[in-house]
């Protein structure tokens, strides 16, 4: 990073991180039992295979802020995979986990580049990559809801947005 | 924004800006050009729609740089949708001005809460949306694109990303 003004602080990109898991725990909650494993666009994955994708890449971030090294082994991965009321489970753990760790986080570490199996990145860039992926899946899980005659929960009611009028 | 250490620099948060602008027109330019503005979900809009709004907002933002102010009229949104190629040229020149008009962003205005038509909120702030809602409706023209049998491009190929091997 350079000596340039720099915008955001650990805390104020984990309240932006927690507002997008929220808004996601309420697009799986909505999902009905049956259609979140079932139904999918034609060459993609029921939205179930994606919100445990993404639970799965938190524990891998949460377990490279523990021990300081990114590790992915995809037979760490879920076989089979939760229904929505265990991921949802899963998910409320993560985001207490998250609320635990990240700001023990050491402040030189967050933006040193370090080898990972996605490439060299720093956990920023790291955690920067998870919440995009998560919108981008999320995105995904609304056209699916639309699908299954169900309205999603608003886009732009996350708790670390103002409220619209 | 508190005294503890901060992650991101204007110039990282336009080139993380600019990775996903770049994803997007290779999203829009993946679409055929009947399924472009026709194929939708149930309740949701076209993608061409979608699109467009996402220009209209880096408009927004743009002349929110310049005057200082944000400033929001829904008449000022385009009443007939460009069509592809016309949209293309559009946000080419937006991603230009971007380039142009963000550096020169003075450091203090940044991070301090103005209000605008969408709630009190900073600069970052807006713009963290404006991020947001693209990679949100770029989700969900890849599903419309798998609907449509087109493979989309690869999300994890993003010019601020490192290439994976």
């Amino acid at each position: 990073m350079n000596n340039e003004m720099s915008l955001l602080t650990p805390a104020e990109l984990l309240a932006h991180w927690q507002g997008h898991r929220d808004l996601t725990r309420r697009v799986i909650a909505a999902f009905p039992e049956e259609g979140f494993s079932a139904h999918h666009a034609p060459g993609m994955r029921p939205f179930q295979a994606m919100a445990c994708e993404l639970a799965g890449m938190v524990e891998y971030q949460l377990d490279w802020f523990r021990t300081g090294q990114p590790h992915w082994n995809e037979n760490d991965q879920k076989k089979e995979l939760p229904g929505r009321a265990e991921l949802l489970a899963w998910w409320d753990k993560l985001s207490a986990e998250l609320d635990a760790e990240v700001p023990g986080v050491a402040a030189e570490v967050w933006t040193v580049p370090v080898e990972s199996p996605f490439g060299k990145m720093s956990p920023l860039t790291s955690v920067l990559y998870l919440i995009d992926n998560e919108v981008h899946h999320r995105g995904q899980g609304y056209v699916y809801l639309r699908e299954l005659g169900v309205e999603p929960p608003a886009f732009y009611e996350r708790s670390s947005l103002p409220r619209l009028g």
